[in-house]
């Protein structure tokens, strides 16, 4: 609880062990259901790859709201039969998130809960607004006190301060005034609700369990409760949910193309996730046969970096017909808080996570596959595990686009000047890497492994702005053209 | 973090192992001191008995501020070398509480903290709003979230939503607004404020340290830093304190009569200390002394009940020359957590924390004397033990009149029907404590201990309302003629 | 700490989320580096595999030993710079174990340590003695006190014993008293010492970093350091190293024919260590490739159990030129201590930790393959799980021979009851598992995977009582024709 | 766990708030009581006073033994009603203890407990041998492993390794080969036992609480649970308590003359206790009373230093008719884990638990009484606190002789160049002091306290070293005629 100066460009945030973005977070939401909390905390444990951080359910009873925070898994800390005392209700929503720097205190983690004028309000949201720190600063002008440093909250302080008299006027009122990515979920003493930003740049899926509604940011999140899929929430849409399981929708925005992020697909989502109609691991696997036809290789063997690149090398090997062998061992004990030791082994934050599988590298012409390059951090010092352990060639793919400018929506890619693709030529890349031949997936074959001809630039179908630069939004807060205000903007104190 | 009706009447909070009075808080205050929070730490040790749940310390570096709040002992959670890292700065305010039931979670302790407009401001506070929460269902329905169930951030609100520009126009503005009894500390980028409630009911001083000016609720919180005595801060006096040092002060309110609360004379503060002007142990040997004329006692030997009773026993033994002796010995390692194991041993409660001393009670005629009795609980099972230890007599003594009426300034004596005094005659109180004789200090030598020469009803010079149930000031959301209104409050939610 | 009899038959020991038997543990050594023990910590790290419920080290800084025990995964427990002040010194051995129920206490957990007449020394192992609970009696009677429970506590007490005059003699006294399987390390203030049992059936690996001499239980814990492989330990043999690195070997036993644990092969080693000269990796695949020609399927694609199953089911697509796919995507994130929360979802346990990967299952002929089946029931949950996403066919394929007999070398394989295969035919476990076809590896398979000819039964080349009943040694106390006797020792209590 | 040289002489433990020597342990054990470990609990936080860092206990259900240890007060860490769950049984014995530095591993709290041949016996004691070391080099040689650096192991030890056959022979067997002081309580599956020294230096009391025998140090615990005190255990005395209750009482040691310890009497005792038929508080009044005849002060008022010298400056204030005043107040909030902050506060450490009450002092001639003088750090603080609170005069009594000699029987009175009165004369104390007068009770006067005529040099019926360095028993492993023999045995590692 201290001032700091929020930095005008958020901070890189990249695991340790791993050169990949980090997304935000994973939404749940249910009502009518017998034990809400215990659905919701299977749900969030099915969305836990989207964030690691942090975790949190709030639950209804008809009486009285119950809320649960915690930093850590939800697996470490949802668990057992206590779970009917410690959050009861029919109605809950959950989160799972990841924190950018410094902002990992317990009072930022989701949902956030206030009492209201129209009574209690719990809420949670996956992605991030881009003039969030602009209406943080009008509200705090008009008296508004901010307990957290979250986006979420600003729509909670808008929530509390519309004039509207119904809460759910009051809630669009507040979404209004946003701008940015979202899928939200919220909780009242009456009602669910569910929104997605008019890009529905962050996914949204409403699903069903003997007649209760659930609100989900992946598909896999119904599967692990073996519920049905009803719908992807449409873009700009807000649907409210009644006790009863009776749902109304309501579309307060005006109609734009559609945007959803593709790094969704690349990336985020889980393999065995459907988002907006197709699924992971099939796009993934196209991906791979994409670049196979792309950039082909003259190599002995397939080998993908774990987990993240097996679809798209299984697809490569399959469009190929080079063996696909497991050339890289992934070690998946590596606690969240581990620190290096003081003993100077070379490449050690990469041999924490991965092992070179030597029986299949040694005297072998290699070719690694991962979904993405991001800092190019962690493929240099793989690319140097397979080399020491004998393979007389090393090539790699990427089965996404060069990835050259930063996100404002909820994803953790902001500094250009640490995109390797940003900063280097291919043969630079090539060198620095130390290979024999690298390949980026083309920005229409991405399209093409979507199941689209290609990239429409007058009118594209997804958020790729990490790979062409062109933004849904307006960036508001982060826009250069903007700075001086910014600068002035940073200068207000965040507690 | 949940919905919760709270009780139109605060719940009485007894120490289960000894029934008396808890009093809410202690506070803290310095500007322009080396090591603010190493002074804060050891000036909230000296304030410890007004509060042992929970404290909490901001301090100010000149460029940031940073809090730390926790559950527990100050010595248990504030020491060592550290601290100069953990809470940086030359300005500090700290705190320790007692909490009512319920609200013992870690989000009430003090100091709270938050941006306004005007930067940071951290706060903290003794007593009691007897108007917060009409003031909070106001501030709601205007759009305020509030995070606690804390009095001290209506304050904050209102300092908050203030139309007001000067930051400590802003601060009048609120107190403007309260009704009730508080010694207030606050800390901004600038300055160090302190403020007492018009009639002054609960203590606040101005000490000095090297130059750097202090704020505390007791002089003994003075003393163990070494530090000066400089003066009472006036009821209805706010001083605002520069970081150079310079004080000023400003009265807002209207003048009035000063009552402050003679039960920190009775038994809250520390015997070492003055308030207002008077050291608290003289005064509790006159009360012995007075007690000892209106209630004199044939007996063998004056027995105090540990720790509280000690000053007036030794009054009265040296009014009458009855010898003073500790026939009952307290046991001081009782940890606020302990319950009562299975084992169903008799007075267990008692006998946790105080054991007779046989060897000076057998055969004798013994006098108890105590500060006060509350609900009679405790003094029952001391007196069954002391008998048991072979007395032949036992006469018991209150130091203080008898207490009959609730307290809303934050003392939690609340319920009337639980005070014994209130609801027995002194002939059925001797039969329920099983006592040959019983005595209670009058108001009048209440009075004449303190060196008054008794009670002005028409002009009374303390808050005594225990005693005669004349309140100071408007009871407002605690008024039984507002009953209704007070319904319709507790439908209010708090979170 | 309390008395307990303890069960004639070992508990088996199930992950609760997946169906597989428990190898206890790992051991590592090192002599005259620098940071020994953070070389134990990333050593130990890369043996993680082999036992996730405790962790620890000790360490000799030329004048004191060190020790550190943990229950949980080493990096949750040994992270940091601290480390140095935490484990000083050149030389450190460290353990990973699983621990079979009731017995996960603390002081359980290795290394374990003692003062001896000669002075400290630290020892830890993996294995089980068969005459642990005879050795203990005797060594009870005789008036040694044993403060923990674990077999290593057996070979402390012999070594404290006996009647030797050298460390190294009294060493090599006490393991002659023991029958059974292990690989040890030891740690005194002069040396470092590794023992393999004379059947070699558990492994133990000596490897150089800079010139210091290490020892650890498979190869992939060299490879995490960067260090050179030197050779395997032989069976039976005791090394000795010195502070100077110089290794000397004595054969204290009587030659036999080797007979190491086939189960490394087929579950406990990872894949890219090399046991006792082979790659685990691809022995795995030749299994698969072996099953493929002795139990082919006509499938559409091929499915593996992740994670154990991935590599046979590659040599079975390899083989087969059928497809393999990810069919079954695995949860990580699952903590040790999930409980199942009270919502009643229908294979919630499954469900955890797998989930179909609708999109390659939907209408097809489905293979599934893993590593081996157990009991059998997570092979059905996994088997329901596919068939509810859509396939029209499930078969599945074990890619090791029936397990039909228990384990007493430290294996949790326990009670032959429990075991399907010990207790169905073919066609009962295709109804009990509900699928179209069933097949396991043969036990010749399973020798020519290893590229032996087969098994010659005069003379078996591995430990492969787990499919055949032909165990390598005595079982004493698990001997059923000891029942008796055994009736008896599980009458001395043990603390 | 570490190896580590035990000092030669043991290091002063003192309170870092208070210049008290530290008493060791208090122990307790009951037979044939419901809940018996709930009556251990009460029992041992009566005994708290003799001991805050660790308490435990073990109970025996008639099937198995339960222990619990822990660091930190009894009511922190056995209270509530599920110790029936943890520690089941009729059966109980429990310790607090102190510990002396760098031993403070919970592996050393005790009781400690073994499976024997026998069974299981658990087992806890206070007091000190002056022969550990040598016996436990032997033990250690003949192949004893340690568990602790406890001297309570050496007796565990023993016993195991006696060759006698029935348990009560094989326990008297090791009490025969130890030499120095001890009140010990022991526990196995059919009996509890209990001893104590043949000169009776520590305490030891038998008790009963309906019809179920009791073994306390202090009859304060029994006071608490409302038990009756029977008859002190003898100097020399074993007692042997069978299931039923009855007692057998055995006297294996030749006759000498008792000599408990005097200090009991001076600082450990709690004053309602009775020890070997006196009762403390009366005692130490009489020291105050012998006192005032020895040493009287012309002075104002009385003055005791808090709470160990309040009954004698009681006494002295009796005996001379001066005011006994509370003019030092204690602040017993303070925690044990405190550390100073970096505020640089004279006196702090005694600020922190002590503050001079101004209105009894100022312009006063002051006498402090005190019950000892250890180092006089404590005493110069508060002499220099009662001055600056404007004593006109500040004289000093000390109640018990001058200290000039260490104790080697549980009690941490070590080195003689750290005790004030074996280096100064009084003229050289009082200039240390800063002080007008100084006075120490004579060692006949001490006597005549406790009702005896004087001491007797040539039969003392006191353990009275400290004053006279006339020491009941042979001193072994700490005779300096013994310093080679020492300095050999500290080159023995003790884990």
């Amino acid at each position: 609880m201290t001032f700091s100066h929020k930095a005008s460009w958020p901070e890189l945030l990249i695991d340790p062990f791993e050169d990949k973005p980090k997304e935000e977070c994973g939404v749940f939401g249910v009502m009518g259901a017998t034990d809400a909390s215990s659905l919701a905390v299977l749900g969030l444990h099915g969305l836990q790859h989207r964030g690691q951080e942090a975790c949190g359910i709030a639950a209804y009873d008809g009486k009285k709201f119950s809320t649960e925070r915690h930093l850590g898994l939800v697996s470490e800390n949802f668990s057992g039969k206590n779970l009917r005392d410690r959050l009861p209700g029919s109605a809950a929503i959950g989160h799972v998130r990841y924190s950018t720097q410094g902002e990992t205190a317990l009072r930022n983690v989701q949902p956030l809960y206030a009492d209201l004028k129209s009574g209690g309000l719990a809420i949670a949201h996956n992605g991030n607004f881009t003039n969030a720190r602009s209406l943080r600063q009008q509200l705090v002008e008009n008296g508004s006190i901010f307990q957290s440093t979250s986006d979420t909250e600003v729509v909670l302080q808008l929530i509390a301060r519309s004039r509207r008299t119904k809460l759910i006027d009051r809630f669009i009122d507040a979404l209004k005034q946003i701008e940015g990515a979202y899928a939200l979920v919220a909780l009242t003493n009456k009602k669910l609700i569910g929104a997605r930003d008019p890009y529905g740049i962050r996914p949204l899926v409403l699903g069903e369990l003997n007649g209760s509604p659930l609100l989900v940011s992946e598909t896999c999140a119904l599967d692990i409760i073996d519920a049905t899929f009803v719908r992807n929430i449409d873009p700009g849409e807000v649907v409210i949910i009644n006790k009863d399981g009776t749902i109304k929708s309501i579309r307060p925005f005006a109609n734009v193309q559609a945007r959803p992020c593709i790094f969704e697909f690349v990336y985020f989502a889980r393999p065995d996730s459907y988002v907006d109609g197709r699924n992971v691991y099939q796009v993934r696997k196209e991906m791979g046969r994409q670049l196979a036809r792309e950039f082909p290789a003259d190599v002995d063997v397939i080998v993908p970096v774990p987990d993240s690149g097996v679809p798209a090398a299984l697809g490569f090997s399959q469009e190929t017909g080079i063996p696909f062998e497991l050339g890289i061992i992934r070690n998946h004990y590596v606690g969240r808080t581990f620190i290096q030791p003081t003993q100077d082994v070379r490449d050690l934050s990469v041999r924490m996570k991965h092992a070179a599988n030597r029986s299949v590298l040694e005297g072998k012409r290699v070719l690694l596959v991962d979904d993405s390059i991001v800092r190019g951090t962690t493929s240099r010092k793989i690319i140097r595990l397979v080399r020491e352990a004998g393979a007389t060639e090393v090539h790699f793919r990427s089965a996404s686009p060069k990835i050259c400018h930063p996100d404002f929506y909820g994803i953790n890619l902001s500094d250009p000047k640490k995109l390797i693709a940003a900063t280097h030529t291919i043969k630079e890349m090539e060198k620095e890497l130390a290979i024999e031949s690298l390949g980026f997936l083309s920005v229409d074959g991405l399209y093409k492994a979507m199941g689209e001809p290609g990239r429409d630039p007058d009118n594209p179908k997804f958020s790729d702005h990490y790979f062409t630069g062109d933004y849904p939004t307006r960036l508001y807060d982060y826009d250069h053209a903007e700075a001086d205000k910014n600068l002035q903007l940073s200068l207000l104190s965040v507690a």
